[in-house]
C-alpha cells in the first residue's frame, strides 16, 4: 500500500543524526511532500486503515505470545498540535489497543521518587501502542531551564533516560520520540486564538507565555537532550509542526513504519478449528426464548 | 442538532422498567428508527461530531471544578458486537477524555478480594468518559451461572451492586448500563465467521461455545441481574444487537443524551484574558534562532 504522497522516506529525512542541528530546522518546511493542506488531510484520511491493520496485527499477535509494542513520545512547546496529534493520528487507532498517557507536573509524592519512577508503570504491555504526551523528557526540558534539579542531577538523567530506553527496547518496545517543532512566531498566533475565543479559554494557561519568554534557553535544552538521548534503539525524529496537517501525517506515517518495522502477523490458532466447527455446529438448533 | 433519523426517543425506548421481560425483546428489531443498514452507517457519522463536542464541554468543565463524568457499562454475550461498539462509537470520542476498561477473568490477587476491589480503581474522574468492557456484572452473570460463588454471595452482590452505583451517582457520575442483546442464530453465524477467517481466529475461544450451551441460564442470569439493579440512577438499557448498524447508532445516542442530560459548559476564564493578550503581544518580536 505505497503512498504516492510521500516523495521521501519521511523517517529518514526526520530523524536526527550525529550532525543534527535544531536551529536548521524549518518550522514551516514539509520533509518527503510537495503536497498542501488539503492533500495532507486526504492522507490522513486514506491512511488510517493502513495504520489500524497493522495495529490489529500488533495486538493480535500480541495474544499469543510476542512481545512487540510500540511507544511514542511527544514533547513540543505549548500550543505546537501534540492535542491535534492525539485527536486525528491516535484516535484513528482502536481503543482496545491504544494506551495514553498524559504527564502533568509531578506530584508530591512523585516527586520524592526518581523521575522515572511515574514512567515505569506507564510504559505499553505487548501488542499495545502507548503514547506519553510529555513524558520523562520535561526531567530534562523544563527541570533544566527552571534549574529544578542541579546541573549535576541533570546531566546524570541523560545517562539514566538511554539505560532505561535500552532496558524498554531489549523487551520489545520500539521507541519512536517525536519533538513538534514550531516557530515563536506561530505559537504566538495560536495562543492569541485561544484567548480569542471563549470556548478555548480552558486549554489556555498563564503559565504557557512564562514559558514562551524562555524559548531559546528550551531549544537550547531540547537540542542537548535530543543529542544526548538519539540512540539507534530509540531515535528522536523532529517534524515541523507549523503546519498542522503536515505535522500529523508525518507523525501518522512514523507510526505506519514502526508497526511495519515489527512486521506483526496474525497467530496461528492454538485450537483444532475443524473440531471447533463440529462443537458449534452441534449447538445449531439453539433457540431462545 | 435534532435528528431525522429517531422517530422515538430510544433512551425511553429501551430502558428496562418494573415489566421488564427479556424474552420479549426481539434481537433483530429496531425500535424507534425504520432506518436500514445504511441509513444507520450515515447517521452514526454524522452524529460523531455532536458527540465529541459533549465530551469537549464536559471535559473543559471539569478542569474548572465540575464534577459530572459518564460511565457506561457494556455487557453481553460473547460475539454480540461489544468490540464493534468500541472500535466504531468510542473511537470517534477523544482519547483524552476516554478511559477504557476491559475486565477479564479476575487474577488470583483479585479473588482474593471483594469483587468491587478491582472495579472502583477503574471508575473515571471528573470530565472523562468511562466504558466498562465487561464489569463487576460478570460477577452475577458466569459467576451465577457458573456457580462460581455460592447463591447467598451472589444475592448480596446485587444490592453490593446498587449501593455502589449510589455512591458513584452522588459523585456525578452518570451510569449508563447497556445489554447487547444478539439471538443465538446469529451469535452462532458470528462464531462461525470468525473460524472461517484466520485473520479472525485470534479472537475466537473455545470456551465461547461452552457458554454458548448454557444459553438458558445466562439469559435467566441477566433478567435476574437487570431487574435487581435498575434503578434510576443507574438504568439499564437491553440494545436489540442483531443488527450490530442498529446497536452502534443506539449506543451513539445514548452516550449522547447521556451527555445531554449533564448539560457541560464551557468554563470561564480563571485568569484575565485581556492582562494575558497584552502579556502575549508583549512577546511578540520573539523570534528564533
Amino acid at each position: 500500500m505505497a503512498s504516492e504522497f510521500w516523495q521521501g522516506d519521511v523517517a529518514e529525512l526526520l530523524r536526527v543524526d550525529e550532525t543534527f542541528d535544531l536551529s536548521a530546522v524549518d518550522p514551516s518546511s514539509t520533509p518527503g511532500t510537495t503536497a498542501n493542506k488539503k492533500g495532507g488531510q486526504a492522507e490522513l484520511a486514506a491512511s488510517a486503515q493502513e495504520l489500524r491493520e497493522l495495529q490489529e496485527r500488533l495486538f493480535a499477535q500480541s495474544r499469543a505470545g510476542a512481545p512487540e509494542r510500540v511507544l511514542v513520545v511527544l514533547q513540543a512547546m505549548d500550543a505546537a498540535g501534540k492535542g491535534g496529534i492525539v485527536n486525528h493520528v491516535f484516535a484513528q487507532l482502536e481503543p482496545h489497543g491504544l494506551q495514553l498517557t498524559a504527564f502533568k507536573s509531578p506530584t508530591e509524592e512523585e516527586r520524592a521518587h526518581d523521575f522515572l519512577w511515574r514512567i515505569a508503570p506507564r510504559v505499553p504491555g505487548p501488542g499495545v501502542i502507548g503514547l506519553f504526551d510529555r513524558s520523562h523528557y520535561e526531567d530534562v526540558l523544563i527541570q533544566r531551564v527552571r534549574e529544578f534539579a542541579s546541573a549535576e542531577e541533570i546531566e546524570r538523567r541523560y545517562g539514566a533516560i538511554t539505560e532505561f530506553e535500552r532496558g524498554l527496547a531489549a523487551d520489545g518496545v520500539r521507541i519512536v520520540k517525536i519533538m513538534l517543532h514550531v516557530s515563536p512566531e506561530e505559537q504566538a498566533q495560536r495562543l492569541s486564538d485561544r484567548l480569542a475565543d471563549p470556548a478555548k479559554h480552558w486549554k489556555y494557561n498563564p503559565g504557557d507565555v512564562d514559558e514562551r519568554q524562555l524559548w531559546p534557553e528550551y531549544m537550547d535544552a531540547f537540542q542537548i537532550a535530543i543529542e544526548r538521548t538519539s540512540t539507534p534503539d530509540a531515535p528522536w525524529y523532529v517534524v515541523p509542526a507549523n503546519a498542522k496537517w503536515y505535522a500529523r501525517v508525518a507523525v501518522q506515517r512514523l507510526v505506519i513504519q514502526a508497526l511495519q518495522g515489527i512486521d506483526p502477523q496474525w497467530p496461528d490458532a492454538d485450537f483444532d478449528v475443524a473440531a471447533e466447527q463440529a462443537r458449534l455446529a452441534a449447538t445449531a438448533d439453539l433457540r431462545w426464548p
